[in-house]
């Protein structure tokens, strides 16, 4: 690997993105928290003057595929947790760093676990810096799954297509303009997202919060009581309709600007999500029937949690522990599915669900009839096999992550559920599981081992394994091939 | 599909096999239990009957593949549950026919988990027909195995093998000798751990029975403490060591008896297999050493314990239920993983671990160094293609499964543990679970839906999902091309 341009780059990255923390630093000034003004200043500064070295070294060689991004890409986002947990640290918020830095990669990851016991007691700047981080990591991912993994976006090229140019606007395939669309596109929808709120009655800094929870997917809340503490019916509807669409793959509102609907109107991933959402809330209504006196709030909190859940978003308007087994392993499936490729959504991918089930299909067909033509198809175009074992080997590395993780987080006390869904709600970026981390509680009562694999899990659920097993692999790093 | 030849094979394999009904008959003669053998012989001379118009049959169509054979395997299995379930439901040791037939499906799919509360209290032939259905099931899956299901077994061939002769001969690739053999082997065993469990203490008629439970991999006991009732440590070291021998793959085993050791020192599988239990066996000691005060009880318990899942038995001399989560999630995990292929066990098979194992680090080798070349070897040959895909489809089969059975027996009132661990526990074909599942619980407690759904689980993972997916292909039916 050309270790060189790693460092340089990664640099670079880092000194841009250390503007960041001037964001929270206003929030902080306008609210009159000088201290953590402070804080934020002095943390992104550190960060900005440590990366300098990096920005002037003149790498020797200029190449530069894949693989080098990444490694720039995995580093970037570990950095950034390590980071971004100090100003929850320094500030005495979260006095733990452990708990700091599990905090921090879940907002990096847009995961939405938290640690927090007493949300509401935290000052506004840091407040504002947990959903912030939410947004950033949406950002993140956007670049991540449609320029640096297109596999997990629409395209589905194996990783093998090289970005042979020593510029970092190269490592976007279809050119810095594209890229450019995307970053408008989610701007405008938080922005819409906001007014939205807002106009619910919401204030203007839960909605700004709440509003890049959304965005990034994220789910961090700056209530205790989450989104129940508003009890609006208009507002519940208006966080249903934004996080479905921020599970959306963005190349489509991309195509929706540039006017081919045609591309949209014939996506099979937009319809099986939708799908998926409807059926998944007509199961969960029937069966919370009973518990709920009419069928409008059974339709109310049924579409939330799963629109929630399956955009691994993880707000919760109603705590789910209570709803009957059925529901809770509905809620726990749509959980592995995660939303559709290409958006800030987590999980499997509604996507990939859809090639596995037509090649499942296809192996059925060709055992029923030998002689069959045996090709999967995805929106009418035939699938090459080098897409077809990307995904099969991702569902291999992903099902060892899941099984790994429910061993190692079995060695600390809790139940069987707990384990399971922790593990999978941190893999998938969700927020909440079931049982003791349920939605109305919190992972703060686990050992600092099990918050360092389910922090470990949020980063590899987010950047979809492969960037984190390429930073492990030992080849990587020996020679400078 | 060639409906004659289906009916006509079918119907001659169970006019054979309705002769199995004899040695039920007379071991109730032996113990004096007239009615019972009654109920026996009538039982099995109506299948004979029954199956006489089939064998007369003429078919128009001579032809055979593949698919045929899977129908038959699928269609006896179920028809030999159905038709096994008389016994205990006619003379009332069952009387609710769904019990009865929970009850025979688990016996014939060796898997062993059963819904009665109080074993002791059934008469001898009962108890003798309930461990026989898990030898003769055995025997089945040899057959299934090695010559219905290559891809299963030693050689990873693709079913789309065809098997044009209209024999049922044919159905065996490697011709009736070879299939002998197998047969003598699994005799030969089993008579040698019947011998061995009698001159440990245990009466000639428990020996019999746990000896047949043990050659099926099954897991019945006629004990209501199950083994523990016997407490011997040396009873408990053969039980060990005669299931991890039942769980090898049987082609290791005629290997052996035509002198080619080298194919048995080389096997990859085996080694794996060996390995993960000495690896789960340690794991388990340095978990549970705080229950137990001795190391020597440590080992005894974890190593039954591994051997019993790992092979699919589910014989249990202590109640894992009190031990610590870590343990139990690692006997779940040795539960998906399952036996060797081509033997009497279950699970998705030590040798498709392996084969998904190397296909996965192959996917990360072309991630990290894009030219390298990418070919799975198994037992230092290279696999073809379709090997490959025939284990990736297995996989999505095994897991919608898995999920979808989740789902459903979730609807019944348990808690998260018992479904997932009931669901895996019946479709792995291993016997007990965990929580209200457990080794020394039963599952009487379920509803008739739920046993439903875990009796089409129990067959679904013991013919390998294909052919009952075939059975249900209407297009399968529609035509008899």
């Amino acid at each position: 690997m050309n270790k060189g341009i790693v460092f340089h780059y990664l640099s670079k990255a880092l000194l841009l993105s250390s503007a960041l923390f001037l964001v929270p630093a206003l929030v902080s000034l306008y609210y009159r928290e000088y201290f953590f003004m402070l804080i934020f200043l002095g943390v992104g500064g550190g960060m900005a003057l440590a990366s300098l070295p990096g920005v002037f070294y003149r790498p020797r060689h200029k190449y530069m595929f894949a693989r080098e991004g990444m490694v720039i890409a995995a580093l970037m986002w570990i950095i950034f947790s390590a980071v971004g947990a100090l100003p929850f640290y320094c500030s005495g918020s979260i006095p733990h760093y452990i708990d700091a830095l599990f905090e921090s990669v879940s907002g990096f990851t847009t995961t939405g676990s938290s640690i927090l016991t007493d949300i509401e007691a935290l000052p506004r700047g840091i407040l504002f810096w947990r959903s912030f981080t939410h947004w950033v990591g949406g950002m993140g991912v956007l670049v991540l799954a449609i320029a640096i993994l297109p596999s997990s976006g629409n395209a589905l090229y194996l990783m093998q297509a090289e970005c042979p140019g020593p510029q970092v606007g190269k490592l976007v395939p279809k050119g810095k303009n594209s890229a450019l669309y995307l970053y408008l596109i989610y701007g405008a929808l938080t922005f819409i997202t906001i007014v939205l709120l807002f106009t619910g009655g919401m204030p203007l800094f839960d909605s700004v919060c709440h509003g890049m929870g959304i965005a990034g997917t994220g789910g961090f809340g700056i209530k205790n009581d989450g989104l129940s503490y508003y009890n609006s019916p208009y507002l519940d509807g208006v966080v249903t309709v934004t996080m479905l669409l921020f599970g959306v793959n963005f190349t489509l509102y991309y195509y929706m600007l540039i006017r081919r609907f045609r591309e949209v109107r014939k996506n099979t991933e937009l319809r099986v999500y939708f799908s998926i959402v409807a059926i998944s809330t007509a199961l969960i209504m029937l069966n919370i029937r009973p518990i709920y006196h009419s069928v409008g709030k059974c339709f109310r909190y049924a579409v939330f949690q799963v629109a929630s859940i399956i955009t691994s978003t993880g707000f919760a308007t109603a705590d789910y522990n209570q709803w009957p087994l059925f529901s809770q392993m509905l809620l726990i499936l749509l959980m592995l599915i995660g939303a559709c490729g290409g958006s800030t959504g987590g999980g499997f991918k509604v996507q990939r669900c859809v090639i596995l089930w037509k090649s499942g299909s296809a192996a059925m067909r060709k055992m029923v009839h030998p002689n069959s033509v045996n090709q999967v198809k995805s929106d009418n175009k035939i699938l090459r096999p080098e897409a077809l074992h990307h995904v099969w080997s991702y569902l291999i590395l992903y099902l060892g992550v899941l099984l790994a993780s429910f061993l190692l987080l079995s060695l600390d006390d809790m139940d069987f559920g707990t384990a399971i869904s922790a593990v999978i709600t941190c893999t998938n970026n969700i927020g909440p599981g079931i049982n003791s981390v349920g939605p109305m509680e919190n992972f703060s009562f686990l050992s600092d081992f099990s918050k360092a694999v389910l922090s470990a899990d949020m980063l590899l659920g987010r950047l979809e394994i492969f960037p984190i097993l390429v930073l492990l692999a030992p080849s990587v790093w020996r020679k400078s091939f």
